[in-house]
C-alpha cells in the first residue's frame, strides 16, 4: 500500500465529509456519539480480541511495562472509552456561536461566527482510548479527523476505529468523518505533516521525540502540545502547612504527566524552618531530592541538583529544589528553564502575588494552587484534546472550542466602497 | 556579517525586551508611538536620502514601474507613515482585557487574560511603510517586532526603523522592541523561518511566492496572510442595478488587492437580461472578460475563459463570468478554486442567502455588500496587519487583538486534586 496515496485517500473522503459536517444540526452529532459508545460496548469481544493480538506482539518486542499498561485494553477501560463519548454529547456544541456583531456606520451588519476548523489529524502514540476521545471531540466540533496511531496499538485502533465510523455513519455522519491511517511507518506521518490543502490542522500527542518530529518538519498548521516542567515557588510569606499539601499534590498524585511540579524554589528566609518539615514529607512518600548546595545543607539526605536537573521533565518521584534570594531570582530561574506550562507562586504577600501573575509567561499562572489544576476538566471545560503550549490559536487545555475557528458573517444592502 | 548570528543577536535582544514590553503601561507605548511619528516627520530629510538611493539602485536593476512606486517615499507618504502610528496610538490597548473569569466548584477563580504573543518576525517585500506600520501594530500589542524587508528598500527601510527604534526608546520603551535585519539575502530569512524559541510568529506580507516559501520552509508558526481568488455570486433574485454597483465596485475600485473580485458567476435565469448591462459597464471601465460559452453567447466581446482563469488571481482589469444553472452548482464552484478569502452572493432570496453563508468556507462571506470591505479599517478594527486567510489563531483581517495571545491566571486558596 503506497503511503501517500493511502492518506490522500483518506483526506478526500475527510474534506469531502467536513462541508457536510459543518452544517450539520447538533442532535445529529449528538445521535452519533451515542451510537458509537453504544457500539464501543457491544463490539467489546471484537476490540478484546484485537487489543490481545497487541499485547501480544508489544510483549515479543520487548515493549516496556509502561507501554504494555498504556496498550491495553479491559472491560473497565472500554466502559470508559463509551462514557466518555456520552460526556462529549453532553457538552455545548460550539459550532454557531455568534462571538459578536456589530454594525459599522454605513449599515454593514458584521458578525463574527465560530465554524469548524476542516480535517484534523492527530498523530500520537500507544494509547487506543485517544483514537475513541479525538474522534469523538473532532466530530462535536464539526470537524473531520485523520488518526495515525502508533504501530504497537494498529489492531486495536483498527477494530475501535471500525466500530465508531460505522455507528456514526449510520446514526447520520457522512462517510469520511472518522478516518484511521493504516499504515502506521513513519512515511504516513510525513505525508500526513506536510498535506498542505488537504489537513487544516495537526495536533501531536506524546512525548517530546514525537511532538518535536511533527514540529520540525510539518508544514501543515501544528498545534503543539505537552512538555512541561513546571515551576512552584515558596514565598517568604507562604503558609507552610498549606504550602506542603500543594507540592506534595503537584509531585506526587500523578508524576508522570505534563502538569506535575518539577522544581520547587523555596524563598531563602522560609528555607531553615520549610524545608526540613518538607523534605521529611517528601521522604515518606518516597520524592528523591536533588538540591542546589543551599538545600543540601538544609536537608542532608538531597543529592547534589546539576544543571541539567533544573531544566529536566523528571515525569517520576524526583524533586529539584533551588533556595533562591529573591522573588526576582525565582522569577529569573523560570524564564531560564520553564517551559511556559503551569508555574504556581505560593505566597501570602499581595505585591509578590501580583507579579508573579503579570511576569510570569506560561500558559497557567496560579496564585496558592497546585499546577496539577492545568486541565480540560478542572477548568470547566467537559474534556480535552490536549494542552497546548505554544502562543498561537490555543494556549493552556484545549476544549471543544479549541477545535474550532471563525468566520466573518456581513449582512449587506448593496454597500460599495 | 554571519546572517545566523546577526539573526540570533537580534532576537535575543528582541525577547530581552518582550518582558519589559509585556507589562509597560500604556500611556508609555502610546508616548513612544507619537515620538516615533514625530520622529519620521524630523528626520524627512534622512528618509528621503535613503529612499533615493534605493529608487536609483531600483532604476539601474530595471525594477518595474509598479515596483518603483511602492518602494518610492516623499513627503505625503512619510506623512501618512507618521499618522498611521497616531492612529495606532488612538486605539484600545489590548493586553491585560480579561476575556472571561469564572469560579469553579472548588473555589478556584480561573481568568483568561490577554498578553502579548511575544517576539513577531515580518518578512516582508518592496513597500517601506510596512517597517513603520508592523512595527507601530506590533509594539501596541506588548510585542518585539524583528523586520526582515526586501533588498530593494534595504537603505529606506534601515534609515526608517533606526529613527522610529531611537525614539521608541527614548520615550521609554525597551531596548530590543524593534529590529531591523540588515542583511537581505535569503539566508536571514531562512534563519528566521527555523528560529524556533526566538521568534515566536511569523507574518510574511508579500506576494504569494514569498508566502509559499515561509510556509513551506517555516518551523515557527506561520499566520498566512493574502492570496484571494475572490468571487461574486448574482443570484437569480439580485436586484440588477445594485449588482452592477457591487461588481464594480469589487472589480475596479482597486484591482490590485487581495479582496478585490477575480470570478463573476451568475444564475442562468437572470444572465440574458443582466449580462448585456453589466458588459457595457465594464467595458466603459476598460475591465477585459473571460467568459464561459454562455457567456460569450451574451457578451459578444468576452474572450474565452480557460480553466486556469478560473484559479487565476488576476489582481488586474480581469473578470472571469460563468453561468451556473443553480446555487449549487455556484457553491460547488467557490469549493473548487475559491482561496477561502472573500466571498459574496447578491440575492433578494431569503434561504439561499442563509445557504451562501452557511455553506462557504471563507474568511469573510456577504450578502449583497462589495467583497472590498474585507479589510481592517473597514471592519472597525483601525489598523491590520494583514488578512489571514488560514483557520488557526486569526481569520480575515487582523487587528491588534490578533497579535496577542491568552494566560490562564488562577487564584487559589491552597486548594489541591
Amino acid at each position: 500500500m503506497d503511503a501517500k496515496q493511502h492518506v490522500i485517500d483518506k483526506a478526500i473522503l475527510a474534506k469531502e465529509a467536513v462541508r457536510k459536517l459543518a452544517i450539520i444540526d447538533t442532535n445529529t452529532k449528538n445521535k452519533a456519539l451515542y451510537a458509537m459508545a453504544d457500539a464501543l460496548i457491544e463490539n467489546m469481544d471484537v476490540i478484546l480480541e484485537a487489543n490481545s493480538k497487541d499485547m501480544q506482539n508489544g510483549k515479543e518486542k520487548g515493549l516496556t511495562k509502561a507501554l504494555l499498561d498504556r496498550l491495553l485494553l479491559d472491560e473497565k477501560r472500554i466502559n470508559s472509552m463509551a462514557e466518555g463519548l456520552r460526556e462529549i454529547a453532553f457538552l455545548d456544541d460550539p459550532i454557531g456561536e455568534v462571538v459578536k456583531m456589530w454594525k459599522r456606520p454605513n449599515n454593514l451588519k458584521i458578525g463574527q461566527v465560530r465554524v469548524p476548523l476542516g480535517v484534523i489529524g492527530i498523530i500520537y502514540e500507544a494509547r487506543p482510548n485517544v483514537t475513541v476521545d479525538a474522534a469523538g471531540l473532532c466530530i462535536k466540533a464539526g470537524n473531520a479527523v485523520i488518526l495515525r496511531g502508533g504501530s504497537e496499538a494498529i489492531n486495536s485502533n483498527t477494530a475501535v476505529a471500525k466500530i465508531i465510523s460505522d455507528a456514526a455513519e449510520k446514526a447520520g455522519l457522512p462517510k469520511g468523518s472518522i478516518n484511521l491511517i493504516e499504515i502506521t511507518d513513519r512515511e504516513a506521518a510525513n505525508v500526513m505533516m506536510k498535506a498542505n490543502g488537504y489537513i487544516d490542522v495537526l495536533i501531536p500527542r506524546g512525548g517530546a521525540g514525537l511532538i518535536n518530529a511533527v514540529v520540525k518538519n510539518a508544514t501543515v498548521p501544528v498545534i503543539e502540545t505537552g512538555v512541561g516542567n513546571c515551576h512552584i515557588y515558596v514565598d517568604e510569606s507562604a503558609d507552610m502547612d498549606n504550602a506542603i499539601d500543594i507540592i506534595i499534590n503537584a509531585k506526587t498524585q500523578r508524576p508522570a504527566v505534563c502538569n506535575a511540579m518539577e522544581t520547587l524554589l523555596v524563598h531563602k528566609n522560609i528555607a531553615e524552618e520549610f524545608l526540613p518539615k518538607l523534605g521529611e514529607k517528601l521522604d515518606s512518600m518516597g520524592v528523591e531530592i536533588r538540591g542546589c548546595s543551599a538545600t543540601q545543607n538544609i536537608i542532608k539526605s538531597a543529592k547534589q541538583a546539576t544543571e541539567e536537573d533544573w531544566s529536566t521533565e523528571y515525569l517520576d518521584l524526583i524533586l529539584a529544589i533551588k533556595v533562591v534570594d529573591t522573588i526576582d531570582e525565582a522569577l529569573e530561574h523560570i524564564y531560564k528553564y520553564g517551559t511556559k506550562h503551569s508555574e504556581a507562586i505560593l505566597t501570602n504577600n499581595y505585591e509578590n502575588s501580583q507579579r508573579f501573575l503579570n511576569e510570569v509567561d506560561a500558559a497557567a499562572v496560579y496564585i496558592n494552587a497546585s499546577t496539577r489544576f492545568t486541565d480540560g476538566s478542572e477548568f470547566g471545560f467537559g474534556a480535552e484534546i490536549g494542552i497546548s503550549t505554544q502562543k498561537l490559536h490555543a494556549r493552556g487545555p484545549m476544549g471543544l472550542k479549541e477545535l474550532t475557528t471563525t468566520k466573518y458573517i456581513i449582512y449587506g444592502e448593496g454597500q460599495t466602497r
